[in-house]
């Protein structure tokens, strides 16, 4: 039925792609897209497969269970996805709501291959709106006593609408390992600035002082040490000394908007793979 | 109180500048921001002003009255705006509602210097959402045999909230020139594509079919001839053989909503002036 | 020796990914980067491999005489390119000298992987620079009665030299059918502007005259109608009423000369696949 | 007589454009092109016209000498440039050739409005395509004994051609501070990479570890902590993993060539203002 999506990873040697191709076609997939990257620093093999699955007998769990015999031969990590599944979004939003809104709309209209099943705010602002997209919203209040129960009581929230990816749309308050943990690789932040210039807080400011002539913005997943997790995405907008702070703040807020999009959409689409402090992202 | 925006053209001769600058001075304007162009093609002088009238003797009004001898002098045609004005805006929408979602998100963040007003449409699908961000929301829809009467209530809408400013927001209905003349160069219209290539419908099939590597979209004044009004905006986005129709439809939106948004705030910032089939658009 | 790059197309079907690797494993080539495509429209597959063949039998040669056998099975068209060879190239030119220069410049600081082996011009102009780069140069005017001899010259001084990509770096004179026939999908021209915009003469002058805010260049394989060949590449760059038509003729020079570059090296790097009237043009 | 380009700073107050454009128009002269811009952090204002002298009395030097007293009362830094003027370059390079043959090429063919004057470079390798681009090649090879006469050598030949502004093409010797304070705002360096980010040495090596999805470069004012003076341009180019450190560089290149190319312009045409630490350029 359908088509998979299926991610892999392993030492490179001769005939690893004649030995996934063959099994795939041997069970009577098609392989309808293919990428694949060699590392060189570390001589790791990735590979990204687009399978028409229509004619394999057992479908995705038939394919998924003669393939780990390959998989092991292979010294492989990997997974298998269903292309129509479509995985839970939890969205963690402040007072700011520009990142909100603009997945809230993409979402609505279909144009992000996921499910946004919750919103999480330390700020009670924006019930009406997600309401109005069909979005339940907990107002959760942090304060520097109240953070650790709060963060259970999220991941709590997050477990219990099967949330598979959590999108930090400009939340301000900054997450315990504990919580960054039980989401490896699957938290999405955007960082409002060209990482790895202007770390830290007020980058727009920084960027103004410093009369650069490009603005940009990261999307990165999060990692213990906050702007420092793997790069998904990045953008740049060109500015000029007409612009005033609030008009770089204004003008990073729609990069923001658009490059945290492409992130979440890249992951949805299981087209990221982290390797060490990098991403592969497969076009 | 506060600062202006003053609009100028006439034709060119020595002195202009001097003439205007002296006359602001004289009322103890001060010159924050000016631009102005020289358009060689029919010898027209453009000037765009931002004034801070704080010690102007009768604020916006006395200027005003002061420098119509001024303009007449100069034979220009001119137009005074206080800076913290917020023109009313009325959108036109149809099903689809990404430029929608896009509007209402910015301009209730304070990212548009509108006030949106009212929302028209021929589907009922967008009453939710559009309320939710606090913006009435009338369903209207058309036949070719109700165009006419529902043109007219949607004018008597536009008028009754006092919009000036028309934006459509992918309306697929051909709108009349007894329409389009009760708002001169002031109804903007999203084309979604690069205007002149692909002008006239399905434009990403076209695109497609022609193997482009890069698609854009238009915003323009709406005109007689739909595609063929005076270009406000336009950007492009990098496209390749991966991607098909949908996906250029989908890329599309994201171009769509940006460059949509762009134009709609150049105007309502008295950035832009039409000359014939040109617009200029002041930085 | 070395790696190759092997390009491939044949109707789709089950099997055709794992029918190809086996065959490289089993002579113990190692495939170092792959990407495919699958034609929607007409069902055809395309793949690009980079195959390392140290250790593989006979080399080339061996590698192609076994891989005839395959190719025939899968009903397949297909070519294989030495990573280290560089193709020869001629250069075409009238007077604007800016295409030629940056080839020439690129291709001695060892950006472009061919060997331009001579340039050609209607002109006598470019002789001094040419030969500074250390490349043989032409002149051989044209007038409507002298064409077809001095294309027949052209011809046999391309052949001589053995070159095998034709770059039309802004050469000015309409070429025959006879000449393009004589090197399909090997003669590169740049359109100074975004096809299919703007198409034939002055098309900065039509771009100026529209008031566009974004101006291109397009690089694409000569055909018969010489705008309408398949497109290799495409950039923009962003214009304002500020630019004069011969801001907008410098503006696109640098355009041009990048985008030419872009397909230029594409194609050496065997990365372009023409189908139809587009192309395919791997990452 | 023709035009010329007034560039001007003052404290900000009541009347300044008045003052200047009373003063061009009583001497017959005529505003063509005119920008302005006021800094907050230091209320200083910034302007630039090109002023057209056809019928001013005494051309420039009339015009000028009668602007001394507008300068005094105003408080002003000015200075006065013929437009037809071309101001004298120096290109100091090393090894790498791409920004060296970039900058001949656009100067030969009439795009960059300055004069080279001569090539320096402490390697013999670029004589021949100095030459036969008509410029003087100097060798000056240098060790850290040799190097503070090598420079003494250098401002002398230098001085000697009348070399107004020094374009550091990839020049990988560091100036010394005598050097540097001979050019004050008038030596423009490349750095190959986006300020801040990456400073020193190896910025693609960091780049590519880094995993970032956007390379770009850096146009600027030497000063005497070398990376660190007025940015006057900056581009980015897209990247992704599939990018080995090598092809960082040389899609570099090519991005260090359009923007050292774009700064030189901007300072040749006198749209480059420097207050502080950043610049202004007008557009």
């Amino acid at each position: 039925m359908g088509s998979a999506i299926l991610l892999l990873s392993c030492p490179d040697r001769v005939g690893v792609v004649a030995e996934v191709a063959t099994y795939i076609a041997g069970v009577g997939g098609n392989i309808a897209h293919a990428e694949q990257h060699l590392s060189d620093s570390d001589d790791r093999f990735f590979q990204r497969l687009e399978i028409d699955l229509e004619a394999v007998a057992g479908g995705l769990a038939g394919f998924a269970s003669g393939f780990e015999e390959v998989a092991r031969r292979l010294d492989a990590e990997w997974s298998l996805y269903r292309s129509t599944d479509r995985a839970g979004l939890g969205i963690l939003v402040s007072r700011q709501a520009h990142c909100l809104y603009d997945i809230l709309g993409r979402w609505r209209i279909g144009d992000l291959p996921g499910e946004v099943r919750v919103v999480l705010s330390n700020h009670p602002d924006h019930r009406d709106v997600a309401r109005a997209f069909g979005v339940d919203f907990h107002h959760l209040p942090v304060t520097p006593d109240t953070k650790p129960q709060q963060e259970t009581r999220m991941l709590e929230i997050l477990a219990g609408c099967g949330v598979e990816l959590v999108v930090l749309a400009r939340y301000m308050q900054i997450l315990t390992p504990t919580f960054v943990d039980a989401f490896p690789d699957r938290i999405i932040n955007i960082h409002h600035s060209m990482l790895p210039a202007f770390k830290g807080g007020r980058p727009y400011h920084q960027a103004h002082e410093r009369g650069v002539k490009v603005i940009g913005a990261t999307a990165h997943y999060a990692s213990a040490d906050l702007d420092d997790g793997p790069i998904i995405h990045q953008d740049v907008t060109r500015v000029s000394h007409r612009d005033a702070v609030s008009d770089l703040v204004r003008r990073g807020r729609e990069l923001e908007n658009n490059v945290l999009a492409h992130a979440v959409r890249a992951h949805l689409e299981h087209r990221v793979v982290v390797t060490g402090r990098r991403t592969i992202v497969f076009g």
